[in-house]
């Protein structure tokens, strides 16, 4: 395949934008970026004109069975959020429900520019499923929180390790996901981190998320709950920990020595009032803080440029600086980051040849995207999700003139309402 | 004309929608909205299935020609930005120019929903024009910071007036700008309010944005810029005050006192690093704040769908209070409390009979806003500009399946860039 004539952003290290290129692709790997080549045999073109490619996003944290809760319950406090209207609902929740909502998720995430994500939920076989059918790539942990049926969610974890890691051309992996220090006893921590190393996998973990956490932390351990998960040894295990809002300087000097991969979720943060990660502090003690939109019922949608926007613009107000977090720093964030946090940094995260094709091109012939000064910029600053044109994962077309390749959308927008009004009148 | 079949979010005071309601449009008047009613003769009717009808948006304070300096500077410090970048460029300026970064501004607004707006740049007979080609509704605004020009400028502002004030059907209206206290002399903001009262009109001014503007008052005045403006009468006319981030418990007072129309602008406020406005602190004790883009050089758009997010999610994060600004407000801000701010309260802001038909249709049948539980957290937390489909101002349509019906959108992209990069080379 050969996208010919485009305007090039591929996130690889230096903050720079190459014109009018062409981009080679020979099954799933970028083969030749540069000057076109008569030697190669191209079966099909896609015209780049007013188009960018870059790097597809990666959603680094999310729960995306989550979307038919999507504005169910708002503008409630965060307990009464969690008790009153999530927990209650989720536990009705049916394999079918997370199938569909997933499947809602995927559509929209492809719409959005997202090729890769890391979700934490249950029936992540369902998941799975859609998941190989979709095209995306991405990372599949089954959320353990820790109850009466703790034995059995671990069980789960090894099947659905063994039933989908490396599955799909190598598209789908599975991590290990004890849910977070607050809900997952020490013992029970360990149990996993023996499982993530059995398995010779990741952990995908919640951490620091609320100020009460802190001091629940600090009443029950004596320390910070990063302080805490470190002490007992999990981070020694590739560890994508999801929030990290309320660290102190020894949380980062942890998160860096054990090379933890914290992941923003301004959206979500801002939306619970959970607070502003020191996200700025953390990139320039040379952390890789990747992005990612959490769920969509506390946020309320799985839009990457959205998360982009908020991390470029947020940061330069918390910290007083209008020169916090440049626009290269957040799209980084949301490509190369993110694959390292899912332990793809090989394969994806930028575009570059040996690499995977996970390409988005951005249609910048549209009025707010006009004048075309500095196209790093207007990704960060400007764009939007509606103005990705086209997809590509493992080097084929999901998505090409917005219209998805892989899904039924309408099948699915009818099937994830119908599951949604099931479920909360159920 | 009929609107039917049609689910309306009439922002009239009450978090409500108004579920399959008709909405009749008599010229440019909201004649009656519920039953179909057979007496009625009806020319044109628009199906408002899969469609949510809510008030036009008002941009409350923002520089629409500035759109040819979008994504040209970007993460500088404030100081550089506008003293190596945007001045010097501002100063080669011309009328054509303007115009046409006007148009670009305007079919950006029209498209994210945006119907009303108060602009403040010079050339503003050019955006006079650009605004009645339009069909949108606007206040005209000319800044004036002091100089050696200064009278000149305010007889500019009177000329303004006198060509445009209640033009285009009433669209059109005229204040007075005097710039901000930093840039006018108390003799010179005086003037500019004896100008405004002759004139019988309004005034439109920056109000502590900035740390640095508040210190430098202290050192000038011993005052704030609010209370400066207060002892000199200025508030004493309608007043809209753009930003007003960084104002005390005293501020808020006179703002409450005098009437005053903040305007919060979160997106510029961000990305400039000029902080977090107090919108909760100000509408919990009854202040009307608006909603605005400012310029697309310091955001980088005129997505009114973005602030309103904005404004709902962050002060839940800066309140540490997950109820703080729920969808509702943040609705209002953009809609009735801008009409407020632009001195239309009578006739836009909301949906009910007797009201100008400002109108903007949402199309809900996308992935991203499904399942369709509440509408109004929807409209908050998940919808685009992009899911805008028709607006209608004054009773005409504007834009109709996305298609701007009253500007040539090509011709305005090619010439806007032509203007931008001739600009920046000249």
């Amino acid at each position: 395949m050969l996208i010919k004539n485009i305007d090039l952003v591929p996130i690889d290290g230096k903050n720079e934008v190459i014109k009018n290129t062409n981009i080679y692709i020979k099954d799933n790997i970028i083969t030749h970026i540069g000057e076109i080549r008569e030697d190669i045999q191209v079966e099909r073109v896609i015209d780049g004109k007013n188009k960018i490619a870059m790097p597809g996003l990666i959603n680094a944290h999310t729960h995306i069975g989550m979307s038919l809760l999507r504005n169910f319950a708002d503008d409630l406090p965060l307990h009464d959020w969690l008790t009153k209207k999530i927990w209650p609902t989720e536990a009705n929740l049916r394999g079918e429900d997370v199938y569909w909502g997933s499947l809602l998720s995927m559509v929209e995430m492809i719409q959005g520019g997202t090729t890769a994500f890391c979700d934490m939920y249950f029936f992540m076989d369902e998941v799975g499923k859609g998941l190989e059918e979709s095209g995306m790539r991405g990372v599949l942990t089954r959320g353990l929180i820790e109850d009466n049926d703790a034995k059995a969610k671990l069980k789960e974890t090894k099947e659905l390790f063994n039933n989908w890691n490396s599955k799909a051309n190598g598209r789908i992996k599975v991590m290990v996901a004890p849910h977070a220090p607050y809900t997952c006893s020490p013992d029970f921590l360990i149990e996993s981190f023996n499982l993530a190393k059995e398995l010779n996998t990741g952990i995908h973990i919640h951490l620091s998320e609320t100020k009460k956490e802190i001091e629940d932390s600090f009443k029950l351990y004596g320390k910070s709950p990063i302080k805490h998960v470190y002490d007992l040894g999990i981070l020694d295990l590739h560890t994508i920990a999801a929030h990290c809002v309320h660290v102190d300087d020894e949380d980062i000097e942890i998160i860096k020595e054990k090379n933890v991969f914290p992941v923003n979720n301004p959206g979500s943060n801002f939306k619970l009032a959970s607070g502003f990660a020191p996200v700025a502090q953390m990139l320039n003690k040379g952390v890789s803080v990747a992005l990612g939109t959490d769920g969509s019922s506390s946020n309320n949608n799985l839009n990457m440029f959205e998360e982009i926007n908020l991390a470029a613009i947020i940061n330069k107000a918390v910290n007083l600086n209008a020169i916090s977090v440049p626009a290269i720093s957040a799209l980084e964030m949301a490509t190369v980051n993110g694959a390292k946090a899912l332990g793809w940094n090989e394969e994806i995260g930028s575009i570059e040849v040996g690499k995977k094709a996970d390409i988005v091109l951005i249609d910048i012939d549209k009025p707010h995207l006009y004048p075309h000064h500095n196209i790093i910029s207007s990704l960060a600053y400007s764009v939007q999700a509606s103005d990705v044109d086209t997809v590509l994962v493992d080097g084929k077309i999901i998505m090409e003139k917005r219209e998805v390749k892989t899904l039924d959308v309408e099948k699915i927008k009818f099937m994830a309402e119908k599951h949604a009004k099931d479920l909360i009148t159920r």
